[in-house]
């Protein structure tokens, strides 16, 4: 069974993977070694992957069968386990517990493609539908607080062998500690200025200009003023709104569009670069009186977001050790570049 | 001028660097591609680095030229310019100030070699000393919070084309996001305990004898209970002490031997991994009165130590964007390799 342990200075909680333990000799890990194997994520292979949790089949297909368009299953290799209780325990100044939680891959087309830019808008669509399903379905488990979507595109961001287009999600018993920050700096804004501090920063970007990649009714793609990394960029929604789970239909279907654009002038630019991209959205709401207080403060002050990292740089050590970033792209220069790549929808100048 | 900017939402501080701005096609790294020049940090080419700030001669040679045991000279690429003020000012919602601060190069050996375990354990204890007269110097200029001192040993952990053994540090005008994070964690544990949450920690280990990868008398090498890499390190002093500037030479001898017989398990049991690490240490005393009382709560909570973290898995981006880190081997393992690589010199299970 996996821990969860939680740093004692930091207050920051790591998932010891005790069962699929790696040894000296594991890392590091093999480069380029595809399997022999047929793509197990394809159309008309579902007996590869473990039952299906969840999937579009929108001509009605049965369960496991062909005939889908976004399918969710089990992971093969699961950080956390689904069973059990969570069994919270001390140990001296150590605090523990079981590794609890739900560990899912959310299978993104039926054919064998590598990334969400060779789907059509209406497929994208699709596939953000489906992580509404899964969080609007995991929140229901007294035992989660938090669900982490997220995707590992290419090798050198955790990506898989496979190169068939794919995210996960972490469903976990604590919130993790990035996200705490976040919460708790948006509510400290909105405390001083009555204002939600995303809202204001849309505002001044689109005032200025120079830090828009892209944007559209629904969503808009910003390059971050204290960008951490090259060419990191957050997309988010025009309207405010803390929870990811609830937004309505038409707007998931402009923000499916941003996000696919988003995508597009990166690959171009940066000639299919590795990246990761997070779900930043507000924990579950659960209907106790101090929950609910807290979920009225949230509502109002926080703004789910997604936060998307190309993975160019390899300084990363001393940057995790020390929270300090050193970008050598100003985020106003990737803008320039991500722009030149879709001439035809460009931006205009505030 | 390179910029220094907050994220708003998490108080973080990122170096933009306008000048040496990386386009497109600077990324990736070209790798493996070493400089066809001679070394410039080897003994006897001092013309080729700028003149030396600082430099050990044991046998009372002339700066910038031969016979010294380890020196310092600025950085040729700096992230932070020594020159000018600090010009802190408001931009909307965000704050900017202009990217001041030093950034210099401790070269550890004249012998062009790899790493610190190539050199013996006086060596390294000039290395440590040398560490403590810059951290000394630097803080009298009042421009600055805090000196970062760090190792990216190898290619994959940040490190230069030129293998030539040397660590840098950076002196900033703001007090690290993470070193932060930790005062307080301390600070909290000794507001609750009136004791010492690194003391406490030591004193468990101890006790328990499965996280401690070796001993001295004034050294200790845990691996951390809520390790958040395969076989990240801790080392710490035994005696209580927040500030590694003021450690005594008689303490610092005994802690250079068992950095060097750390670093030397680490190497064995990993086949030479990349790594990181990092000197963490108190900010700056000032003498004003309330910085005096800030500095008195410091000096008892707080425990000065080194963080090493081998670069083994790539798994980053999404514990960058969470803070949810996934650690596929428990410290408890990565001890047993170590120890396995020291028979000699094995530690005793309490």
């Amino acid at each position: 069974m996996p821990e969860l342990r939680k740093d004692p200075v930091t207050g920051r909680w790591v998932i010891i993977a005790t069962e699929r333990a790696k040894r000296p000799n594991d890392f590091p890990h093999p480069q380029g070694v595809p399997s022999e194997e047929p793509c197990p994520f394809c159309e008309g292979r579902e007996d590869r992957t473990p039952p299906e949790i969840f999937a579009l089949r929108p001509s009605k297909s049965q369960p496991n069968g062909p005939g889908w368009q976004v399918r969710v299953v089990p992971s093969v290799a699961p950080v956390l386990r689904i069973e059990g209780q969570l069994d919270r325990r001390g140990y001296g100044a150590y605090d523990v517990m079981r590794g609890i939680g739900a560990h899912e891959v959310i299978i993104e087309s039926p054919r064998h493609c590598g990334d969400l830019t060779e789907l059509s808008d209406e497929d994208v669509h699709a596939v953000l539908q489906t992580y509404q399903a899964r969080l609007n379905d995991l929140q229901h488990d007294p035992r989660f607080k938090y669900v982490l979507l997220f995707k590992n595109h290419g090798r050198a961001a955790g990506g898989g062998y496979i190169p068939h287009v794919r995210s996960q999600l972490i469903a976990t018993p604590v919130t993790p500690k990035r996200v705490k920050e976040e919460l708790e700096g948006a509510k400290q804004y909105f405390h001083y200025r009555d204002r939600c501090l995303y809202c204001d920063m849309i505002a001044q970007e689109r005032e200025s200009g120079t830090r828009v990649v892209c944007e559209s009714e629904h969503g808009i793609v910003l390059a971050p003023f204290a960008s951490r990394f090259p060419f990191e960029l957050c997309l988010l929604p025009k309207r405010h709104s803390c929870d990811f789970g609830s937004t309505a239909a038409a707007e998931l279907q402009g923000i499916a569009r941003t996000l696919r654009q988003m995508l597009t002038s990166l690959k171009q630019t940066l000639a299919n670069p590795p990246y990761n991209y997070i779900v930043h959205t507000a924990p579950f709401r659960r209907p106790t009186s101090t929950r609910a207080h807290y979920w009225r403060t949230i509502k109002e002050d926080y703004h789910w977001h997604l936060e998307i990292m190309p993975r160019l740089t390899r300084m990363a050590g001393f940057e995790w050790g020390t929270g300090f970033y050193i970008n050598p792209t100003p985020p106003e220069d990737a803008v320039t570049y991500l722009r030149d790549q879709q001439p035809q929808e460009r931006h205009g100048t505030h």
